[in-house]
């Protein structure tokens, strides 16, 4: 059998130990249009839409929409038709949880977002169940162990990275030759780039700011019918999806000379960066790599409102976060400090944001392999 | 106060009466990246990103991401910024039940993919708060109030339905000139056109396929690197998102004549197409009119293996729904028989799928306005 899911064995194993120490029976991964939940992906190769069961001995289920998918795609022991149970998921789980667990109670833990809806279901119809309630100590560990990547996860980022960095020339060419064009036309520009790379999709909508636009942090380029060659700095944040991996990369430019002010934003923004980077090594912890580019922005009188970065994997938006410490007692009790460790994938992406100058971002992403940095990615400052 | 929230003041008491009839103090909707929910503009304005609570006398409150954001779009009684609880947003909402309910037990009710970690987290901070167990039912009441809309939306939903019919028009164009061009480049093309028309973003990704390709119900443009133009029967599935509405529209198209069996297709779904509308009157039981349709392919040796028509709104898939009764008794005890009523907008879809000789599916979006059927797109079949 070709192991498709991104777990690996040594992580599975974890996964096991950390339920039965927890004394759950089955842990339950729900994912669908209004609710997503990637972790039926990683842990079961089945990219969306189904439910899984994953028991505390290792013996999974699943029950999709789409039952053909299934068999392509997903690592489990079972695959349950809904067909079979007329569409009535519940009926389909019950008989599952108990034909495979015969005790007393059967312990269930479920994640973040699993919708209380579910819960209450199949309370009212599974009557010896009990869910398990420190979901965000359950959600953080799975969180954790998809913090690292394995060495097959870590190629298919570097595939991803290398469709956005070719894409990083393309966008010069276009730059140099804008004229009229607006900030909608780059969009489009660089969703056919990436796809005729081999980008399955978008990672994420691409976010394109002229001058006038780029101090504001979410820059869709939908809102505008602005024309993109303003003097001032502008960005394009964009990255490609490759076999459900992706990338995220933020170029910055410029239109014309910068005047003073936008020659320090240029400035602090690639030192916070560079002091970001210089300071990765195994075991640094990530709030103090977040602290020192938020402290070199601070300092030239800059505010950057949001984390330095963020761990990209089968989402944009993975684990690690590299951001402060949190604010609020509840958040601190299930915080702990996380710090750099093989094979982590990562944004840095410090930024200056200033109306009436434009905003400047440098974003790149990164990869710790075998203790070494490796910068996937190769986003520059481009001036026309 | 210029009212922009989408309900309607009349649906507001419908609502506040419903909650006191099923003993709820007050209704909490939460929307964010990860747990989507539409009611949360819809009930307040407020487009993404933050937590409603809706007392039972009418009065309400947000907590939002986005404060500035929340001031210029939100219709509630207070904005509670999350920044005065250092972002523990159970503080905050706490803090509002204990001081505007005098209870000794709160009634919480929320609706379907509300997450189980929140209500686990409230139950545990807060000591006498209870959580409605009817979720479905609380859930269907609210999607059916939207599933009628009123003449404000209608106009969205009119302008977002105008969008998509002169793209019909730039598509023919695209068609007629295509040679080698792939299926993604005709998705660039009718983002590009949409954009450029006043489209706010797409309703959704857009399906395009080739005859190889179109039978299948999710051809993503980006999964291929076909040529569009090949001999048989293709499809275009898209559409244009408005000030927060979607309009949904497919053409059909075909290179080349159409031999017996696509012929038979292309008649079997226009058929469809039109009993279905020709039946649409006040009072009509929905399901009927699937059925209608889905009876005709079915004669003619084809299956149609979804509804065949969803209502249009803030969401492409809103109520009402035009599907078949469900099959098993726990929906069954939670569905009621739609009957066609003013107001509603939604897709009339059907579609015949063949491997080998293609896909066809036309599709249109209706209104019902002053009892009268309003076909707000002019889809049609292109042939080159």
């Amino acid at each position: 059998m070709i192991l498709m899911r991104s777990i690996t064995d040594e992580k599975f194993e974890k996964l096991l130990k950390f339920l039965q120490e927890e004394k759950i029976d089955a842990l339950l991964i729900t994912d669908n249009e209004d609710s997503k939940n990637i972790n039926l992906q990683y842990l079961t190769g089945h990219p969306m839409d189904g439910m899984a069961i994953i028991l505390e001995s290792g013996e999974s289920a699943l029950i999709p929409w789409d039952v053909p998918l299934a068999l392509k795609e997903a690592q489990v022991d079972e695959i349950i038709n809904p067909v079979n149970y007329k569409y009535n998921w519940n009926e389909a789980i019950k008989e599952y949880l108990t034909t495979h667990i015969k005790k007393s109670t059967i312990n269930l833990a479920v994640t973040n977002n699993f919708p209380y809806a579910t819960v209450v279901r199949m309370e009212e119809t599974i009557s010896n169940i009990k869910f398990y309630r420190e979901i965000p100590k359950i959600t953080r560990f799975i969180e954790g162990m998809r913090a690292t990547k394995s060495m097959r996860e870590i190629e298919l980022l570097r595939k991803a990275a290398r469709i956005a960095t070719e894409t990083v020339q393309d966008i010069r060419h276009f730059l140099s030759n804008a004229t009229e064009e607006t900030e909608k036309d780059l969009d489009f520009y660089v969703q056919k780039q990436m796809a005729q790379k081999g980008a399955e999709d978008l990672a994420f909508p691409t976010l394109v700011g002229n001058s006038n636009r780029a101090h504001m942090l979410h820059c869709h380029p939908w809102a505008s019918n602005e024309k993109l060659a303003l003097p001032g700095l502008g960005l394009i944040d964009f990255g490609a999806k490759y076999k459900g991996y992706n990338s995220d990369v933020t170029v910055p430019f410029s239109f014309g000379g910068l005047n003073e002010t936008q020659q320090k934003m240029h400035e602090l923004t690639f030192k916070a960066y560079q002091a970001a980077v210089d300071m990765l090594e195994i075991g640094v912890p990530l709030w103090k790599v977040h602290k020192t580019a938020e402290d070199i922005l601070k300092d030239g009188g800059y505010e950057m409102p949001y984390a330095l970065g963020h761990g990209l994997g089968l989402t944009v938006h993975d684990a690690p976060f590299l951001s402060r410490k949190p604010q609020n007692e509840y958040s601190l009790k299930f915080w702990k400090e996380i710090t750099l460790e093989n094979g982590m994938v990562f944004t840095i992406e410090p930024g200056a944001y200033q109306k009436g100058m434009g905003g400047h971002r440098l974003e790149n992403d990164i990869a710790i392999v075998n203790g070494k940095v490796e910068v996937l990615t190769k986003s520059e400052f481009i001036q026309v």
